[in-house]
């Protein structure tokens, strides 16, 4: 043999427990952990399209939407970004893409790659656009499909989505929306704001593992997928196959790809206990712990990034750095000494902001009370360590 | 609320516990699904870092390879086929496929879809080709790349790679080679083969969960890819961003996307068992094993469907249904009776076949003694039931 097995895998395997308080992934509860360990059933056993049938029903629930053409995707979720746009978007066409962070800057990579014209609505760090801002793109640039960003997780910002989706219909065009950092932690209604085309994270508000990506398409969307002029460049996110295999058309099912069972048991489970819990109760334990913390901070004299409260997320906030304190130094400290992850920016924010996710099982009183705790401290820490 | 919580989600979690004698996915160990119920770890956090490197040095010993770009892609192994082709074909370019199943078939499809111009070296069911009828069509198509797979798991056929690598390279062209259904349980050198590009699945012979996928190229594989006029249409399988967050470039770690911890968890897990077991043991334990339930079949006066032993896998055994027998009723029985998976054809064989795994934990006497009984008794019932 030419290459010996490598000595590091004949040790054990060695996971640490922390407290994930950064913008994502979040912890899985113990139910969802416990599921994962249920040995493996195939991907065309009848079990599992039981259970990718409740899975879908879950999903639908979340994104509060009736859309036949909803499902989860085996791919993190920067594959439900660029599923969107590729079955949305032909070459040629051109895509409005809103950008406030890092996550708009991606979909026009991605879009690029498939041909389209992208524009770019640009807005200040923090800071979302309003109808009349966006009306005046869609009448200059006259885009196919519009993409949105509900929580720009590098700068902690929520983009009000209310009247959009009508909006971007009036000019002919689709909407398509990442609910990557908020579904689950933020009102959200697919239908009622008119969106085509939606995805999210199985690992942040949802909490189940990471892997596994819910999306859904509106009817509008369907249409412009199934009256496309060319094939959809990637037969991995091709949803006109993908649909057949979840049983979305009604059709027989049909092979597309080997659906991984670990990750439907955590999905299901998480989306189960979403369900038990209920959308309007984890919307406010949001709320509630997100103003909480806020309210803390305040006190402390740190400064909010997103000042317009409009704009607060309650999934993520996020503040600014105190003037000469290391990032490095605090995010070590909190986690070497509590086990809790405190997360820096990310992109344009990067030097710049701290970023605390309370998202799904991470979003109560007592992990605000266990962050406070161990940011004081770890404050304290990189301010000593400066002199 | 317009979308009420599903009830089927408030009724607890059921999976059922079967022995996966399909052609995959087979059963993972006790020692892998236990490492599934580990709390999830960041993406960025130096734990899963250290995962990643023990993962990818077991990757390379798995395909004997000393290839720098080595990683596991957050996907099915349908991924790993899409990203072959899409890092080292252009638009325009031709590619030459070996199709004598349903996974040269989808290579196709994946490859037109990409603008490549795609030929097909066909060959009958169950018999693999030989450097003869390759060299006719590299002369003749002058392919920018070669596919084939190592182990159709759609007929149960293995086509021998030795020197494909070696005329592919003389003909200025890129050999990719599927392994998923045979990695692990055959002899296999990717080094040594001369290959650029290879994926398995994690599933199969190596025993970890579905959605995670190994994969290499070989440096003349990373030349092509450096030097590519267009960049690949796909972001999430772009090995230039995906190869610098595996470190395989020696570069800064870059962020691409959220990697499952869960997944890198059993696979880490289930590379160790293969190191702990050694790939010499493994291959010889499914060679065995396979040879036994082929000679049990043949005094039972069943029909191989692969005559030729130097085809024949050592991880699929394919039958011909006896004449008669309802597939149907064969493998519910199996199933019902003994909780054990025996499948039918697919795509091409489909109604013809029975395709009996013996893969990676599930490649044992014992398991041979169990899939024979199942049979036995299925056959008469089958029987019995036309009666």
């Amino acid at each position: 043999m030419k290459v010996d097995p490598p000595k590091e895998l004949l040790k054990p395997l060695q996971v640490p427990s922390k407290i994930l308080m950064g913008p994502g992934p979040s912890n899985c509860s113990q139910r969802v952990l416990q599921s994962l360990g249920h040995q493996i059933i195939g991907h065309f056993h009848s079990e599992m399209f039981k259970l990718m049938d409740d899975i879908k029903a879950g999903i639908q629930y979340a994104f509060q939407t009736k859309n036949k053409l909803t499902l989860a995707l085996s791919t993190a979720a920067h594959g439900g970004m660029e599923a969107c746009l590729g079955n949305l978007i032909e070459s040629g066409e051109t895509v409005l893409i809103a950008k406030c962070g890092i996550w708009g800057e991606r979909a026009g990579n991605m879009a690029n790659r498939i041909g389209a014209h992208v524009e770019f609505l640009k807005t200040e760090h923090g800071v979302g656009f309003d109808l009349d801002l966006l009306e005046s793109y869609l009448k200059k640039f006259k885009p196919a499909a519009v993409f949105v960003v509900h929580a720009e997780s590098t700068t902690g910002m929520k983009q009000p989505l209310e009247g959009i989706g009508n909006l971007v219909h009036r000019y002919n065009s689709l909407l398509i929306v990442d609910c990557v950092a908020s579904l689950g932690g933020e009102p959200f209604f697919a239908d009622a704001w008119e969106i085509d085309a939606v995805y999210t994270c199985s690992q942040k508000v949802l909490g189940a593992p990471p892997g596994i990506t819910p999306i859904s398409f509106s009817p509008l969307a369907v249409k412009k997928i199934f009256g496309r002029h060319t094939k959809i460049s990637t037969y991995y996110w091709d949803m006109t196959i993908l649909g057949d295999y979840w049983n979305c058309f009604g059709k027989s099912r049909i092979y597309h790809h080997t659906i991984s069972a670990t990750l439907i048991y955590g999905l299901r489970e998480a989306l189960a206990e979403l369900a038990e819990e209920g959308l309007l109760f984890r919307w406010s334990r949001h709320k509630l712990v997100a103003a909480k913390l806020r309210e803390e901070l305040l006190k402390r004299g740190f400064q909010l990034y997103v000042k317009n409260p409009k704009f607060q997320l309650s999934t993520i906030v996020s503040i600014e750095i105190p003037r000469g304190i290391n990032m490095n130094i605090l995010s070590t400290r909190a986690m070497e000494r509590y086990g809790v992850e405190i997360s820096g920016g990310l992109g344009p924010t990067f030097g710049k902001i701290i970023r605390i996710g309370l998202m799904g099982n991470n979003s109560t009183y007592r992990h605000v009370d266990l962050l406070l705790e161990a940011l004081d401290d770890a404050l304290k820490f990189a301010i000593k360590s400066k002199i």
